[in-house]
């Protein structure tokens, strides 16, 4: 039963049929395929405009390549406190970009104008502090919710008013537009989003992210920033491969509609479990639920795997239980079963 | 007929198999899972003693993450003026270790420990210049020629003797391997080798390499560099479901003898061409083919595709073709004949 | 009327007649001259222990080098989040170490053992976050209150405990001194401090700074990273007499002491002027009063100049006050009557 | 008799005398005073047109800052292989840019059209290397040679052809323009030089050198990246002085011609003595002269103090006999008796 990560399961059926289909004799390495020339085309597709796009193999180098295209070295980078590039990625959007990240508050892990406001504050163009360039945000967030276009726009109001760029860190992305009842469009460029890392290793691929810009002036440094990164794989059809997969048919955001699906009935049920609370708005794939130590032991006892959020604080932490497109029907029972089970 | 590259294909069926098989359900995600811990035993059984072995997803990311972890960011690398290091990785040692990388001049792509000695004159230990730390040398090289474990063992005992480590960029590793009569161990560690990028793409896994180090001492900070440097694949075990599966019953060796194979055969056949002659000994996959630009032109005229490896002087030029694990053997016939054709 | 830096001033007499005596005919450059190979002895007395010492021109090159000494580049620096290293100096001790930044909590300036601890919640040894290894204080703080050595004490307990390492920017020293009632061994290594930025500039040289180690084992890199970082100053020996003069007859601290005075007056007369308040205790050469917008702009008209240091809110702003060795009388006398004045 | 290098003597009594005088009370810090602010207008006249002038504190400084600003982290710029930016920063270049050294080679120090082109040979534009942005050569050279502004001319045609940008290190321009019969202007925009590192500290300054943009679109970026370097004085007015000093009536040119007469007059007569010859031509204040190790060995024992150029081989090496603007007369007189003593 492992809740652990949306990254704990393999791969999508689709997905393997289009990488055994890609495997049919010689290619042009590097990117000089006609499967990776092609995805200009098919995100250019979805997203109701051209874009430009680079496919890669890992979200930590999607969101770092793209940001250090955003930003000098003496550059700042707003984000939320909480953030995948603020936490988890060991400093790489600082070292591919050379910027500081400047941590924002925000309730259920959502930035807003008035917090990018806060941010900006002191950072005035001296030579002495750093200088903001970007904001980026993180949809869906690191707390599973989900920003709404008339956010975004608000947030990129503020953002563009400022002369910074902004940055969607869509490791989630399908998951928030499974949420979200408008087409990749309203909640991208429409909403002022300059560059969105589209994630699609957690929606079903085995390794792919697609790194979109919808403003071509700013990929210019993007393919030698790659390579430079060591990020340009080079029988790269195999990483296109996945992602036009993943584009066709709208699989992608099948697949994160049916993790929601499963993470929102986990949620329906812990919340009738008494002594359980929901930590954060239940929008995505992921559940975080404020439960005691005991609760807590209990279901890993019963063979539940999972992240403590928030460590234990007066007897109480919160888990985060995430789920996948993969995740088993019978996880799930047995899951709520030993919830709620005294 | 695509020669331009042994990356030009796909992967092995085995690869292909295991693959497939790691696809079992959910696992730990970044590494923690059983197949990527299971590498340490694999690698260490292969170089007949323990070894620290770290799964990543390409040759440059390999090499520039092995090296930065041999020297300060005020360091030195020597190797050879030719390298890919040096040539063809966009920086990417530079960026991740900091230091910088001096060209050593040396025959057929090889370094020697003369050429070592002469890199180093000059740099003292003044703080005015860089600090030596390491040298790179490429097995096979980048013009397809090997180490003898003899020659290794003159390098090494030139670069420790300076206190400097030794780093094997092994992006052709199964080739030179398939050439040697002689046990992996033999050609490493046992000749000095401190630390050995193993390349498994080229050999017919999708994306997959392994940085062994032989002296554990050397690989503290290596895990985090790879975050750092967005190269720590969540669903890591398909990384290392490749690495196994190359590993298993000496796929990556034998793979790499078949591709030499053909390259011998094409040599063996253009060396029979009036006007055509080598630039360098074939001993791996790799045909350095000396020829007009007339003949060059043909070739090209019908359906071959190779690189200029270096470009056009007085109506001649060296002409790289490249084999791999699955060129044709159709291809193979075709290319002779059009090349002994007048 | 320059209350604005206390770098407004120029140098001390006796700096001037120790540049002038210093250009006595020819020395070795880059520090091999004898007034620079002079200093070991000179802060080794001071300090009343073996220290090693290397001079360099401004205060963000002493911290950003001494920093970069003791983090790898995926490491973390955890410091106030008001300090010179966090705000002022655009990003230099990330540019020079690599590593991240984490700002704490605390009053008047100063950090704690419990904003370390809480700090470094979370920043576990997991490769995805940066690994802390440093803590950073400033003494004085930018509030310009001092660190008792038994807060030190406390401090560098935690710090040690957690094995990282104590850095002390000391860019006003010279005023934390003036203001303890201990000797400079007390006030650093007998408290746990590993490295200083001693700072002469503010306290009277021309360009001078003193990064001091404690601790030997970490200054083996500190030189090629000056070199590097352009700090190495080719005519050393002026850099070196600047700080000899000022460790001689204790000048560095009876200076500090003079500007700890002046300010000492003006806090005392601006706390007896209703509608003005001490943001912070006054306890070296700073004075931040909390006055209406209206009387900063008198004072301003009446020649004073000084910064905001807490932008104006709700018709209330903070004020920095800085004095120097140099401040005139008269201009403290004005600035007193201009703030007593209706 | 110290012949080791320029910067072993002191400073002017011009530069004495500005420094005295512009310690006369407060002034704004970090370049806010009136002395850095008129720098403007200073270089203007000197180089007859609007320029954009940074004070910094080293050489190693102002040509890593100015190369920072001409590259992106993927770039490279050429220079010549014995350039002082190649073998003395310890990677200074690197560290501030990014980019990647390329040497080149060239007689007597300089580099031509030619070599240019031979180091761009194989950069073209392709991910897989770094992409040339800059060329950057020594005014005068660190052979001791001047670049006519002809040669300049023919280089910077050249190098704008490929639109990459030309920097001149000038940390001996002084010595060049003593040498040359023209204006700065002529031997520097004129010529097609885009920035220029003009050096005062070699002649006779403190500590001071001087970032000159003829194209104002360059610097956009200096100021930050002087401060994240660590190299914004904090009392700047005392290093805008010393320069303000050297421009004042011809200062630097004829302190430079003082020292290039001198080192004339150490050529001539060691031309003089058998068994010694020129290594290359002597154009400005540094002879280099081979002569058999005794004859090196004679005159350190005689007190001469020199640095070995180029190490002894075959019994004989190329001494580097360096004068500066105040050397003295007697130490020439008496190294010349020695020299033609047998």
């Amino acid at each position: 039963m492992n809740f652990a990560s949306d990254n704990a399961y393999g791969a999508l059926p689709e997905v393997w049929s289009a990488l055994s289909a890609a495997d049919h004799g010689a290619e042009m390495a590097y990117g000089n395929d006609s499967i990776t020339q092609g995805l200009t085309a098919r995100f250019s597709d979805l997203f109701e405009r051209q874009v430009t796009v680079f496919p890669v193999l890992t979200g930590t180098a999607a969101n770092a390549l793209a940001l250090a295209c955003l930003t000098p070295s003496f550059g700042a980078i707003l984000c939320h406190r909480d953030s995948h590039i603020m936490t988890s990625e060991c400093g790489a959007p600082e070292f591919f970009s050379g910027a500081k990240l400047i941590g924002l508050e925000g309730k259920d892990g959502k930035i807003t104008p008035e917090a990018i406001a806060e941010g900006l504050a002191g950072l005035d163009g001296s030579v002495h502090s750093v200088q903001p360039r970007a904001v980026s945000l993180s949809q869906a967030s690191e707390w599973g919710t989900v920003y709404k276009p008339s956010e975004l726009a608000a947030i990129s109001e503020a953002v563009h008013a400022k002369g910074l760029k902004l940055h969607m860190d869509g490791a989630r992305f399908a998951n928030a537009m499974a949420y979200l009842n408008c087409s990749p469009a309203d909640a991208t460029w429409r909403a002022g989003v300059d560059v969105l890392c589209f994630g699609a290793t957690k929606a079903g691929a085995l390794a792919a992210e697609a790194v979109v810009f919808f403003d071509k002036g700013l990929a210019g440094e993007f393919g030698f920033r790659r390579k430079r990164g060591g990020h340009l794989a080079s029988k790269m059809r195999f990483v296109s491969a996945q992602l036009e997969a993943m584009l066709k048919n709208d699989l992608w955001r099948r697949s994160a509609a049916q993790a929601n699906g499963v993470a929102g009935r986990i949620a329906k049920a812990l919340e009738q479990v008494p002594g359980i609370e929901m930590a954060a708005p239940v929008e995505t794939n992921m559940v975080f639920a404020r439960m005691s130590v005991g609760k807590a032991a209990k279901l890993r006892a019963g063979g539940a795997i999972f992240h403590d959020w928030i460590p234990a604080q007066n007897g109480k932490l919160v888990a985060r239980i995430a789920t996948a497109f993969a995740t088993p029907e019978e996880h799930v029972a047995k899951f709520i079963a030993l919830a709620k089970d005294n």
